[in-house]
């Protein structure tokens, strides 16, 4: 049995907003938390592998609850481009040419990425997902993925995740989604197959909704409503559970709508701005009980997948939007990224909180830092001051990853070099 | 002499685009750039200080326009309150507090936050600047300073700040502004008497123009006019350079009227979305020909000093509020830190470049990092990607202060430990 202590910590156990140990430790056993507790550690001390805490704060691993994570290769590709010509000229063009290995090496950039700034779930959506699989269990992070249903070829796509869920249906980190790309590029019949099949094998429904102002003109012109409408229309909410990135453009009948499933708003506000899709009504969502999650959005889009960042962004943007300097306070805004985000993937009872029984995915954030300091709240130092570079130490189903910034299990230059290459092959190709 | 050569590293003059040397060196004597070239250095290398910019990129010194350096020491107090709360019952009692020690011992702190992240210079607004242009001349940083002139006893300010101008004219890095406060905080005859005495010395002015609603509306009941529009009519603009902080809510004839002056506006998009402020209309002010700078304003309103995080934030809100996702170009964005700035604090022909005879302030971001690959875009990758901790090395008139992530000349722990004894010592005053 593995056992790691992380002693002299301040924890933020996400249980409850004023719930901080100031000074304690976490007993972790194999993949899971055992103890956490304030003072010091009085139990025998053989066979544990000790992470000094002091400095730290320690709080539940980021959940990054939207990304398309082998498009890292992407970052910064056609940029300053208009949307479409983005998309026709660059984007689309490189990637069909992408094969299983491109996406492999795209995916480990991507994942060393979120695990330097505090990321330890990630919900997914992409092509040849089982790539990203590998790339998961090789980086031992905790993936979501799904692949997309798009265009014509849905019955295809929806085989392939099946296959893919046999696959892994017992794997303790790779977990897999039925991905339906959005209300707009797929027919109703595709919508309807994707429900019934995320009922049929109980798999979460991983979705984009509502993006942008373009979508909702096209779901109007085609079926004279809203793209949430159309969703509940298909049965995609019914007896599902569905993780639906942006949302930004919902009105308040969709909010009601969607406030009565089992729904989650995915807000990606860094992405919303770069493509000036618009501001979710985050606030208004929160208010009327839609459970909100946070994401980066694929990596050539934003153009990073830092969590850290994407919360302070997140916050802002709502007080801006709301013109209310109160609005989703620090601590609202680190729910997003924790218990909400655990929420979203049905994992609310073992993911998302330091507490016992629950998953040891856990990161230690380093409060040394210039900026880090005077540590008033550490709330808000956390979501308003920090970089995603100010975590120092991240674990993983029990396995630590990152020790004092320094990756454990991976090679780090080497993963870089070998996106950069697959890069300039396809390119070329 | 001092001579410091750069060598190995990919360079972004900031004279052109398209002007990057992929891989060249740059030669420092004493304060200066003596000589930027592609490829080898072939020259004497005997008492030369060697610096490998293998794997990084060199630009110019980030110039931070508008912040309020010693409020460092109040980052994440009194948070989640609304403004006028949080300033009656937290910030101004805590300020009333402050003595020259304090201010220096936040200064000191602010500035080796602006260092680790890459700024070189920055302007300033605050109660006894003498504090901190020691602080300034101890962390070698460049520092445009002005003691604001609020209220009353706006006659005794000014006259501070015409002794500190006597003190530090012929400062290398000490550089004093004539700060009055804003048109909404200060009388007519004050504002009046702020362009007379900036005139006469030939000083820049540093002022906050039309931050808020609240500002538009009282500045409207007493003048029925645009905050910008009183300091017209005071003369403020005439004949003077003034850098305004924020000018969130100037109309289309305020900007056409700025534009005819040496006027810069500075954006604080951060501050002006935590504080609910709104959103600076930039893309408009520059297409009109208004120089447009970047600042963070003070850490108690961001809630850091990172100029690199402010720039994504600038570029996204840009392309969000014009609803056009080319909006504010990466590029563009480098400028309002670099370029634009120098421009500013009427420096344009010595500061903002990496170029023969311009000041040494240069810094070098570590493109070895993960989310710093693909190296597709080197300007979207510092504008989108970048974090503040991927500054490596910083140079200030020509003396390296942080090299290979380390400060050369402070004491990094000891400054955090003073500035946070300070902060609780101040409360229990």
């Amino acid at each position: 049995m593995s056992k790691i202590l992380i002693e002299n910590v301040k924890i933020i156990t996400m249980e409850k907003q004023d719930e901080i140990i100031s000074r304690g430790y976490v007993l972790i056993e194999d993949s899971l938390i055992n103890l956490v507790e304030e003072g010091e550690y009085t139990g025998e001390r053989e066979g544990l592998e000790i992470i000094d805490g002091k400095g730290c704060v320690a709080l539940p691993g980021l959940i990054n609850c939207h990304t398309h994570i082998p498009m890292t290769l992407l970052r910064g590709y056609g940029e300053g481009l208009p949307l479409m010509r983005w998309l026709n000229e660059k984007i689309w063009p490189f990637e069909m040419k992408l094969n299983s290995e491109d996406i492999y090496a795209g995916a480990l950039l991507g994942m060393i990425e979120m695990v330097k700034s505090g990321t330890t779930s990630f919900v997914d959506m992409y092509f040849m997902e089982d790539a990203i699989a590998k790339a998961c269990k090789n980086a031992n992070l905790r993936g979501f993925l799904g692949s997309p249903m798009i265009g014509d070829f849905w019955k295809q796509q929806i085989d392939e995740s099946i296959a893919l869920f046999g696959k892994y249906k017992d794997d303790e980190l790779v977990n897999v989604l039925i991905a339906p790309h959005s209300p707009y590029t797929l027919s109703m019949e595709a919508l309807k197959q994707a429900g019934e099949v995320a009922r049929k094998y109980n798999i979460p429904i991983h979705i984009h909704i509502a993006e942008t102002m373009d979508e909702v003109k096209i779901i109007s012109d085609k079926y004279n409503t809203t793209p949430a409408k159309v969703c509940e229309e298909a049965g995609i909410f019914e007896n599902n559970r569905t993780i639906a990135a942006h949302c930004v453009h919902f009105n308040d009948e969709d909010i009601d709508m969607v406030s009565k499933y089992d729904f989650t708003a995915v807000y990606n506000p860094q992405s919303n701005m770069k493509l000036a899709s618009g501001i979710a009504p985050v606030v208004k969502m929160i208010n009327k009980g839609v459970n909100v999650a946070i994401g980066t959005d694929g990596a050539s889009s934003n153009n990073n997948l830092n969590l850290i960042e994407e919360m302070q962004t997140a916050s802002y943007l709502q007080k801006l939007s709301n013109n209310d300097a109160t609005a989703l306070s620090a601590y609202e805004t680190l729910k997003l990224a924790t218990v909400n985000a655990a929420k979203a993937v049905g994992m609310e009872d073992r993911l998302g909180k330091i507490k016992k029984g629950y998953l040891a995915d856990i990161i230690l954030i380093d409060f040394g830092k210039p900026h880090m300091n005077p540590p008033t709240d550490v709330y808000s130092n956390i979501v308003f001051s920090a970089q995603g570079g100010d975590v120092r130490t991240v674990i993983v189903n029990g396995k630590v990853v990152m020790k004092d910034y320094i990756l454990l299990s991976l090679d780090e230059k080497e993963i870089i070099e070998r996106a950069n290459r697959v890069f300039v092959d396809v390119i070329n190709r």
